[in-house]
């Protein structure tokens, strides 16, 4: 069984237990050595935080257990394509790999530019909200990771 | 007394904790109705958790205390010019007003292009980290918040 598959899976156990309470289902898991070392899913209703996302979660969780605020040897999996905040949050981390699901056409990272501005001198700054070395792979089970959050918001809807 | 600066020299005073625990020293203040309702420090180093800036820590005691996601009519005051994680948090939060005190010439959001990227159907869309209505006041008290931090940066190279 692909592995990328085998652990998006996990995520999307994640994304299953936001959609209990009532959350948007996006779940993420993050992976160190093959083993879990960190798990998270969308709390923002439950804990009336708007910093809340699963990642954010995860990512914290992961840190705790490695005890150190650098994640350059995993793998963060989430269910749908980061905002701009998570990604940056996975700059400061310094993330391995970064794998998700379902892209984010509205709130994705990749919907904002990566900055290009003169710095000083006169040279061209290049910057990015992932760490520079993070690789990127997305559309993991995409359709799977978002069926739910379509599901979710139609239901709200109705 | 200027009441921004009033409440950058709260924030200041939160920096002064983060530095106490040898954390890059910045700080924050969620300020609504002319009280403050969540503050923060730099905990990075003491919760090992890259997310633990200054103001998530202020947004996430303002929400917690408000008991709803969203900082509509709140000011966030902060020492140093918000990184992107921050600000894509403020801009979930729909932050009123951000007040900051010293620039971030490396990480400040300020640094990173607002993007401009083709919607579909051919139109423009502009996007922000910050939410689109909050307002933004930068330079309050700006060589007292930074000065701290240079001294920190410095007394490390040491």
């Amino acid at each position: 069984m692909d592995l990328d598959e085998k652990f998006m899976r996990l995520a999307l156990d994640e994304a299953f237990r936001a959609s209990e309470r009532g959350e948007v289902p996006i779940g993420a898991v993050v992976v160190a050595g093959g083993r879990i070392i960190g798990r998270g899913h969308n709390l923002v209703e439950t804990l009336t935080d708007p910093t809340a996302h699963a990642e954010m979660q995860a990512i914290t969780a992961a840190t705790a257990e490695l005890g150190g605020k650098y994640l350059t040897d995993c793998t963060l999996y989430v269910t749908l394509e980061p905002c701009p905040m998570c990604a940056a949050a996975m700059g400061w981390a310094q993330l391995g790999r970064l794998v998700y699901g379902a892209d984010d056409e509205k709130r994705g990272f990749s919907t904002f530019f990566e900055s290009r501005r003169p710095a000083e001198g006169g040279e061209r700054a290049e910057k990015k909200l992932l760490h520079p070395k993070t690789e990127v792979t997305r559309g993991v089970l995409a359709e799977e990771c978002a069926a739910p959050i379509k599901k979710f918001f139609q239901n709200r809807r109705n």
